[in-house]
């Protein structure tokens, strides 16, 4: 048990009275939430203070750093967000330049808008066979950064939410010789430091800020994260302030309590604590050897489960759909082409095998139905579209007004077919892979706007686009 | 049981698996946590989405809105916090004017940095007699809109820490005539509007938008919040969009559970929960008429518990320590003269019964070394500050730098006795009251220095002043 737990239990079973917060007073007699409210504390004497951390806090953040590999790591309670709106707030003055994977999570976009930054975009690579975004390449950072010499950070997704790791190595390399900072947000990859069968970490990578999400692949409540910071390149004092600014100023104890544990639980299990994962998910991929139809992505990481039916009759959420409803199987996303599943250390052999049995029933229904369907199902002409996204990552985009100058301006709704020249005021996104095709202050061409009628004809779901209408500025 | 907490439990019965978020997969086995883990889900198919809710999220969120009589409410799961940020972000634009209680949580201040406003103070009253700060003068807020007509909202924090409430009808009657809106940080009063014996809220004061911390005075997990809204003089579409800009994309189904089973209860059970709180607290209140040097605030909220030591030889914090040392109580603070604890409805009997025992105790060692000073103590010559102080109020600050613009640039440490004239970089607070004699970016001048050098030799915290050397623009 973590020492945070064990000092807060001790304080529940001692005779001290709380005349502070929070309005609990550790005993609700709800019922269900007893034995937790009896460790929901808020900052007292004798238990330390997340934000001026000299005690029980700063010992479990200290034990982060050295389990992960970090120079300093703060616990972020307002999930991975949190860290990345601080980090980004914090590398880039108002009205700076920063250079983005245009693959990022929205909070990256969110945090551009509310610092009033200039971005320039980073496009990853997009893979045709299973229809996601790939890593971002080395070689155009260095090129974006020749391009414009004053950008003051770059910002990346790694690994994606599909698994996908780019090269972070390289990038920091190029990062620290233009000497400037790399932010990566590895929300999904808590867990990588923990084995070498994993992917290499950004921290390994020698990025100088690295935000985790620790509930998304390791035992830790929802909403908890980390962030490791690294001195030299990065303005660390100022990000740990701007945390302080967008995270809660009553920081919760039992969420610190759960993370101190997990991590504790990592450093004393060590790598054994993954390889009964990695066995019953090693049986797993044995026994779907035989699919024909269904095919599951295998060289990204292993806490990712992409199943792809591209080139077959069944659309990824008809397969998410099937999955819930006949198998009792909740996915953690469905796309167009794939569905996205999510296995950790806390799987059981029982999940894997009803997993197996699912995935071999489908495959006999999708087998059967694929045969009438020439040349591998509807999807026959759909390279054409990757083509045309392929090329479309190497247009610049036409960026008239900031994130932050658009949402000041006057608005209005038109058919997108009228688009053109227009300047754009909404996400517009082809989902999957999400990545956008127009941000806010964009402006639109007729390349964009045949491509999106494109998408619309083939029933894809492009956001920002309903009904044919599209948000520009007046 | 409430319906999202009844639901999450059907779901962990039931025999649906996740191949999703979060990772612990909700049953850990490390034992303390494991019940809570089992409901702790994030968004799946059929259990809504917190900022697209149409589920039983939706449900609660109206539920909140209808138990409070607020026209929308939405679940906060970082603090009040991200509602001032949200708040404050969605009434002005960057540049704005923005009417501002100088005694506001930091939150306000770091909302006004963030989005680059103009502000201008409101000035509590002082009260010499508890040495907190009283309420916002209606009169003061009319004569600042006419001298500043283009201020875009006024931001207010009531009840105040200590529990002194502003009068918001009177001040929202002026907002609404000069065509504004007023926001009002009422996190102190979540549990304001459940029995009239409380004072009035600031949703029945006609306030734009309230922002309440439950966990402060309610049965409620730390760092959960509410922000309540009402549209015509706000753009609550905006604030909405901006809750989830700074707020975490994984909210915590736990704490929104926790929420609304404190809601739900509340609506269930009404002012009946509170007879027993009341009846405890007047005993209480009987049994402290005898005392002669400690006095206890009876006119501000009464879950706000001010126990005054000022006229006599001990100080408030020599009080904190008695009652954590030799009584085993824990209080909320404690200040130069005073303490505070927080009392609510999950009090009991014994907890008054030795706040009781304890108050007494210390009031028979208070009066005999009151005896050894004369004129009710070392503070005799505390009317003095105060009336400085009072004065103070009525000066305007010598704005140099917006709080934004402060942050870019150089700065140097100097001598307290040689910043006449120079331009303040950091927050000074006399402490308590914890209202700042100087923000970031205002002009320091002789009358600071010198009444910055009585707090100090008298060893009073000025937060900010650090050995006589204080943060200045270069």
């Amino acid at each position: 048990m973590s020492d945070i737990i064990r000092k807060l239990q001790q304080l529940n079973e001692s005779d001290e009275y709380p005349l502070h917060m929070p309005g609990h007073k550790r005993s609700v007699g709800c019922g269900f939430f007893d034995d937790v409210y009896s460790i929901d504390i808020t900052e007292i004497i004798g238990y330390d203070n997340l934000y001026e951390a000299d005690g029980m806090l700063k010992d479990a953040m200290e034990r982060a750093a050295r389990v992960y590999g970090a120079e300093e790591t703060f616990f972020l309670v307002n999930g991975s967000t949190v860290g990345i709106l601080s980090a980004i707030t914090g590398v880039a003055k108002r009205g700076e330049r920063i250079l983005v994977a245009r693959n990022c999570h929205k909070a990256v976009f969110h945090a551009i808008e509310l610092r009033d930054l200039q971005a320039v975009y980073l496009h990853p690579e997009y893979l045709p066979d299973w229809d996601i975004a790939g890593g971002i390449e080395p070689q155009e950072v260095e090129a974006k950064l020749l391009q414009y010499p004053d950008i003051k950070a770059i910002v990346i997704t790694s690994p994606t939410y599909e698994g996908i790791v780019s090269d972070v190595e390289a990038i920091a390399k190029i990062a620290h010789a233009h000497n400037i900072s790399l932010i990566v947000d590895e929300a999904h990859g808590a867990h990588l430091p923990f084995d070498t069968r994993f992917p290499k970490s950004a921290l390994v990578g020698d990025a100088d800020i690295v935000i985790q999400s620790m509930h998304k692949t390791l035992p830790s409540f929802t909403q908890t994260a980390l962030i490791h910071m690294k001195k030299g390149y990065a303005d660390t004092a100022r990000i740990k302030e701007y945390i302080g600014y967008y995270q809660t100023s009553s920081p919760s104890y039992l969420f610190m309590a759960g993370m101190d544990e997990c991590i504790a639980t990592l450093e004393k299990e060590g790598s054994h604590l993954w390889d009964a994962f990695f066995e019953m998910r090693d049986d797993f991929l044995k026994k779907m050897a035989i699919l024909q139809n269904i095919r599951i992505l295998q060289d990204n990481d292993p806490c990712k489960l992409v199943i792809s039916v591209k080139g077959t009759s069944m659309s990824g959420v008809e397969l998410q759909k099937i999955f819930l409803e006949k198998h009792h199987i909740q996915l953690e996303m469905a796309a167009e082409t794939y569905v996205l599943g999510i296995i950790t250390m806390c799987d059981t052999k029982e999940g894997f095998d009803r997993l197996a049995e699912a995935l071999l029933e489908i495959e006999g229904s999708i087998a059967k139905l694929a045969q009438d369907v020439s040349n591998r199902g509807q999807n026959s002409d759909f390279r054409d579209d990757l083509n045309s996204l392929s090329e479309w990552r190497t247009c610049e985009e036409d960026i008239v007004y900031s994130l932050a100058e658009v949402r000041e301006k006057d608005t209005e709704e038109i058919l997108i077919d009228e688009a053109d020249r227009r300047i754009c005021a909404d996400y517009v996104n082809l989902y999957p892979p999400g990545i956008p095709l127009l941000l806010p202050g964009e402006r639109i061409t007729r390349e964009h706007i045949a491509l999106i009628n494109r998408y619309l004809e083939k029933d894809m779901h492009v956001q920002g686009v309903s009904e044919r209408r599209i948000l520009v500025c007046r």
